[in-house]
């Protein structure tokens, strides 16, 4: 579609001589860094995640890090839900928000130790939010953005892979809980996790010099499985329901609207950020909610870069946020963003390029 | 290079179907927004800014918006630069730092109003940062991003197409400064201002629905001096040593190390954020500053997505952090970020894709 212009602005990860390697033709940014989103092969990069084991740069999940007697408490403050049973190694999906009870950002928090804790986060800059609060609440903690660089590998196969380059303990590991460990001598955490609902693990890698190196390591390992290089595909996971902060979100959207209410506690203590005005919006029912959007057509859908009105009767009643055909489902689908009074099962016209097509809103995920 | 793959997550602006119609090719990513960077022509789009007129879509230049009885109080807590002369109609160049006092933005400051200011930011999330320091401080104003989507025309004859368009008044306008008024019932407000240095202005878009009419009005008004579209000009802007925030600053950079000191007052009040690290820093000395490289060599050099080595001696003193063909100086230039030590006409090398390139400091601008 378009080229992307070379800029500093938009730094590289350290797999990026890796990725370059591979032959990749296509990035976004996410950040304020490239991701990778394409090496050429579209079809082959969606089935190795759906059937194999696909290697993906996801170095753009920049950690906020929190160090210091106070860690754990920010944390807190920064999270709606209630982290007091957290352990060290475990990791949980969090909402953020701001004072106003709006979805900020949707990371993954990892403890690593009582002091310190990871934000692994969406594409939002956190740093100077969690910065903000820790300074005006005179908090005894250091946020900084550390040296950590996660790798993803994704599918049905990635298990194998992992236990073959870490061992068979990764087997028992549960979802989102990970293990500080090294992999010849270069410092990680592996963790149960990752952007895809195929299975997969995320290597977070601490030393920005052995990106490289540890590519080649999980490619290696991963022959058996035909690994081979992905990214976090824009087919699967809209298929698999998951959501895309700023991509399916707006600067006034709550949790509720998104599906994230069972991550958040309502009985935690008032200093939380957001909690007053989420209880409230929880009281008043949020006036938005997310569905799915089958499609008419058999055309593969062409790909956006904004919103797309929803109509019903005549009247706007929300916004189709993304748009993707589905090679398991053979149609085009996407998430949509309307009134709690459209219901699943209801027909809707989605407005491209002028052009009306007919759709049926659903439950997500798709699959 | 490698293309864009399309996603809600990158917005697009109020001009994107004018910018697509102009036969938009490249493109970057800016506040989670698409800029456009080139439309096939490079050379006579950069000919065009330095002898003629250049339209720009510069939506991506964000508005945070202060309104409400503290706004001016909240104005000065972000910026470290006295504004208690700073009237209606002006707008001034500031540094946003954190607490420590490193540089997180170089936005135009606007004052629309005693309750009501702009931010016209660089690429960082400011809404985040002064909805939290609001919240936090308790104060009685409301952070926002308005339906405000800048256009910049620049060039020499920039000024004959705003005066054809608005008046004669339009060539009065000091530098930073602004007034509101609308064409054809476009609501707007018009700038002397700009990211290049051969003179322009910005036009404030208030109302999104109109890009199209907007652009229009402009290409037709600037016809008579060959007005065609362009952008923030990557080679222009490095010969005028134009700052680019996150671009050729890191999460350590402090206003002083990169030209910036002259807008830093030491004596604004205590509650300023950063200000006291700032007369910290300035009392010690920074230990970089931002020079200008000129480097060896009769072929444009390759734009990169990251920072080079400056070496001096076999050490390493400093980052290269953009690397630009000259089209006026015939030769490869660009910035750089280095140690103190470093003086202009020190003979350095700087390590591209492995080899060094012989280069010679000197002040900034190269023009």
């Amino acid at each position: 579609m378009f080229s992307i212009s070379p800029s500093a602005r938009l730094r590289t990860s350290p797999f990026y001589q890796a990725t370059l390697a591979e032959g990749m033709t296509h990035v976004t940014s996410y950040n304020n860094m490239l991701l990778p989103t394409g090496f050429g092969n579209p079809e082959e990069e969606y089935w190795r995640i759906i059937n194999g084991a696909s290697l993906w740069d996801v170095a753009v999940e920049r950690q906020v890090q929190l160090l210091g007697p106070d860690a754990g408490r920010l944390a807190q403050i920064l999270c709606p839900r209630d982290l007091s049973k957290c352990i060290v190694g475990q990791g949980k999906y969090v909402a953020l928000c701001n004072h106003q009870g709006m979805l900020i950002n949707d990371p993954i928090l990892l403890k690593l130790a009582d002091d310190r804790y990871w934000l692994s986060i969406a594409d939002s800059n956190i740093w100077f939010w969690a910065e903000a609060i820790a300074a005006e609440r005179g908090l005894n903690v250091e946020v900084s953005e550390p040296d950590v660089s996660p790798l993803a590998i994704q599918g049905p196969m990635a298990e194998n892979v992992i236990a073959a380059l870490f061992g068979d303990w990764v087997r028992d590991l549960k979802y989102f809980w990970f293990k500080e460990t090294k992999i010849e001598g270069i410092p990680v955490a592996v963790a149960r996790s990752g952007w895809s609902k195929q299975g997969g693990f995320e290597i977070y890698l601490m030393d920005g010099l052995k990106g490289t190196p540890l590519w080649n390591l999980v490619r290696e390992a991963g022959k058996p499985w035909g690994i081979g290089p992905g990214n976090p595909n824009v087919h699967e996971r809209i298929e698999s329901g998951l959501l895309s902060w700023g991509g399916d979100t707006d600067n006034q959207t709550n949790p509720f609207e998104v599906r994230m209410g069972q991550y958040v506690d309502l009985d935690v203590a008032d200093d939380v950020i957001g909690i007053q005005a989420l209880r409230k919006i929880k009281s008043q029912g949020p006036k938005r909610h997310q569905l799915g959007i089958v499609l008419e057509g058999t055309e593969p859908a062409e790909p956006v870069f904004h919103w797309l009105d929803i109509m019903s009767n005549g009247h706007k009643i929300g916004d189709m946020t993304n748009i993707i055909w589905s090679p398991r489902l053979k149609t085009n689908i996407g998430f949509a963003l309307v009134s709690v009074e459209a219901k699943p099962g209801d027909n809707v016209e989605v407005v491209q390029a002028g052009k009306s097509i007919i759709g049926k809103l659903q439950t997500l995920p798709f699959l």
